[in-house]
């Protein structure tokens, strides 16, 4: 027994779809591309247009939130009912730059619908899935006859996503209180394919560094002094060879410590899963896989730890030869990190290594970028589970599957911060096209996040309470 | 008994000795910069003026010979003896780059002499080690009363030495018959020091080669796929990585097959060098050795073979990271040879040894840049014994010691393509500062190299007869 009933919801929603859609084409004509100087105004009047419109859907606080950076958006509605738990709502108003002559078909910033999709930049990210909390706790109401939310909703809606979100995590910290909550939902991801409804439980989290290493002063000759003082390229190659044993597990003393193995359920789960290798080769832009022995293409992209070089750089790199020892080299690496590994534990075990491999005559140092922890809902919470209901519900009863993500997001600052469980609800598909030209969203699919948000917060209310 | 009367040389140079000077001078002022377009009449200038000197000094044939690049200088004297064995010299008359403001204390192109030195860009590389060839063969019949030397002398003196000499093998290939000679004696090389007299038996032959390694189509995200697809940066890595064992030694299969070792003799010489490893250091701008187990300093650079990576690049290089697995990735390798490595072989070699290293998924390409042979002439050589009887009459009967150069030169070509010992003669000193700023010659020593080559002639003709 669900306390809204699909068919109101349905009702709902049909009713007021167009309204929803040109509201959505609206907001989509702004081009808030956080990324370019030139559209700071636009990413301004982006915040603006969706507090105005949260205020219109009836959340009785809206506020646009300065940061050092590009403004945010943060609305609240308390539930009325003094048990009611607290859900924040997380997604962003920015988007990506785009450019007719990058390859769109019309301009990305006049929404065009054709086929059942609706074209524009921004359309799955991430406007369309923050806009589908607006009709959808609407229908809420409606179907249920209330006249607040079963829970304290609460939206932050930043404006820096598509900039690596520079200035998010301080925003969190400053604003603790107002944020605080019993569960995050990150409406920012996506789902497996159009006929395969999931909901993503975890994202790997993520430490980077530099390293730079110093031998000659100068490029020295290579036939004068070769093969007799340390050349800093050599080293800097062994350290990235060190990284990885022979079946490709990260060989950094200590790496695994704690970490959390898949459980044979899980892996069952996930083998569930329709992979197609070759098409995911495809995506990948890639002729093989290679990874850790014993795991799975999927298993290693969601749930192991990695490391990788980004990028290396040491000598001569112009055309032609030239016999020199380079006085330097630098590797950038950067280590995707899962649920049991800590991530200032994770840089001092690469520390330690790094200082254990470099030869003497070879000076070092390593630098390290800001480090995202991973993020994990185990299968059995709750919140977890009400989104899977929520979600089966809009989907016809349909099974609701469970994937993971690769990446790091600025969702797991809100899990620091907050100490809340993150949970992921995304109607988006790969086929979408984020950050490519055309990006575009299935109206049908929209619609879907509409009438799981119009039954997630009575489904979050019972299930948090 | 030697033919030449060593005061008579050493009178006849002293008369003379000013007039050399004023003319190296001259040449000197010449930028005959190979590497710098707007000095190619310069170049051309300079050809021409060591010509018109040659033909001066006495040389019946001199010739500019014109290369698809810059001009070099030929010139020959026969001996009138039938019997008399051939020699060629060979040296350049292009100089480095320089500029007053690269720290020079005076106008390089402009020469001062102050402290026994003559300051000036190619004072020592390489216009006054050819220079002391016209008074030395003056002297020679000067304090013999011959009127042509006693061997067939021919001088080849290039215009591209500073640019890698891409015409010089062509160039010797063309002109084999002009240029047949029983023995080559390179006037471009140095001695240990002021105080320690040596002569070079050998360089390294060189094998350089560029491979590029492809991975994905384009960067893909290393949080999507990072573990589980073939990384060219780590690929790269890897064979810089297997390069070399664990004591340094170069682990191609068959790199070290046929070398010829040094022998106990030829290590006692090289250890009897007064070497100062950390003084050694200093000239390598380095902080510590590290090499092949088993050998010391010199004998790493000098008489063993190395791999060095001169220039690695793949990924991102700019400031912070980039979190991506990068398309591709970029290797440059350069491979000291010895003594019996032949480079073709070589080449296959490391061919075969790349090709069992690169991963599937990844795609390989290796180049090979123009490949040097190794040349070492015999410590018991007759030649090799008269040029150290030569330097040890002009430096008042010191014994003279054996060094080698770890580099390579173009040299190596004129003992492939005429197959006659080459012989090296300097009498520069680390400290003249070849390709730095105030290049030098030490006068002292310009002079022992004219009054070796006073005697050279004599002893080459009865050692080679």
């Amino acid at each position: 027994m669900s306390d809204t009933p699909d068919s109101a919801v349905r009702t709902y929603i049909a009713q007021y779809r167009a309204a929803f859609l040109d509201d959505l084409a609206e907001w989509l004509r702004i081009p808030s591309v956080s990324a370019q100087p030139e559209h700071d105004a636009d990413v301004r009047r982006s915040a603006e247009w969706l507090a105005a419109k949260l205020k219109e859907t009836g959340f009785p606080v809206t506020e646009v939130w300065e940061t050092a950076g590009a403004p945010a958006v943060f609305a609240e509605w308390p539930s009325g009912d003094p048990d009611a738990p607290t859900v924040l709502v997380y997604g962003h108003h920015d988007v990506q730059p785009a450019a007719r002559e990058d390859g769109w078909h019309t301009d990305p910033f006049e929404p065009v619908v054709k086929d059942g999709r609706m074209y524009a930049r921004g359309a799955a990210d991430d406007k369309g899935q923050v806009f589908f909390h607006t009709l959808g706790v609407r229908a809420h109401l409606a179907a249920t006859g209330r006249t607040a939310p079963a829970v304290n909703l609460k939206l932050l809606v930043e404006g820096e996503e598509e900039s690596g979100s520079p200035h998010f995590r301080a925003l969190a910290e400053r604003n603790t209180d107002r944020l605080a909550a019993d569960a995050v939902i990150v409406s920012d991801t996506g789902m497996w394919s159009e006929t395969t409804p999931t909901v993503c439980t975890g994202m790997r989290g993520l430490a980077e560094c530099e390293i730079e290493l110093h031998g000659p002063d100068q490029d020295i000759h290579s036939g004068s002094f070769g093969g007799a003082v340390p050349n800093p390229a050599t080293v800097a190659a062994r350290l990235v060879a060190a990284l990885h044993d022979e079946n490709e597990r990260v060989a950094i003393p200590g790496f695994y410590d704690g970490i959390a193995e898949l459980t044979p359920a899980e892996r069952e789960l996930l083998a569930e899963l329709p992979f197609d290798e070759s098409e995911w080769l495809r995506t990948a832009a890639s002729r093989a896989t290679l990874g850790e022995a014993g795991y799975s293409t999927l298993e290693r992209v969601w749930a192991r730890p990695t490391a990788e070089v980004n990028g290396i750089g040491g000598g001569y790199q112009g055309p032609g030869g030239k016999t020199i020892i380079p006085a330097s080299a630098r590797l950038k690496l950067s280590f995707r990190l899962v649920s049991g590994q800590d991530t200032d534990r994770v840089e001092e075990l690469i520390r330690s290594w790094v200082a254990s491999l470099v030869p003497a005559g070879i000076r070092h140092e390593i630098t390290f970028g800001g480090a995202t922890r991973p993020c994990l809902t185990p299968l059995d919470h709750p919140a977890l589970q009400a989104v899977a209901r929520s979600m089966s519900r809009a989907f016809d009863g349909e099974k609701i599957r469970f994937t993971r993500e690769g990446g790091s997001g600025p969702a797991a600052d809100l899990q620091d911060v907050l100490g809340a469980p993150v949970l992921f609800l995304g109607i988006s598909v790969p086929s979408d096209g984020w950050h490519a030209p055309n990006e575009k969203v299935e109206l049908i699919l929209l619609l879907k996040g509409v009438e799981t948000t119009a039954h997630l917060w009575g489904e979050l209310a019972r299930a948090l309470r």
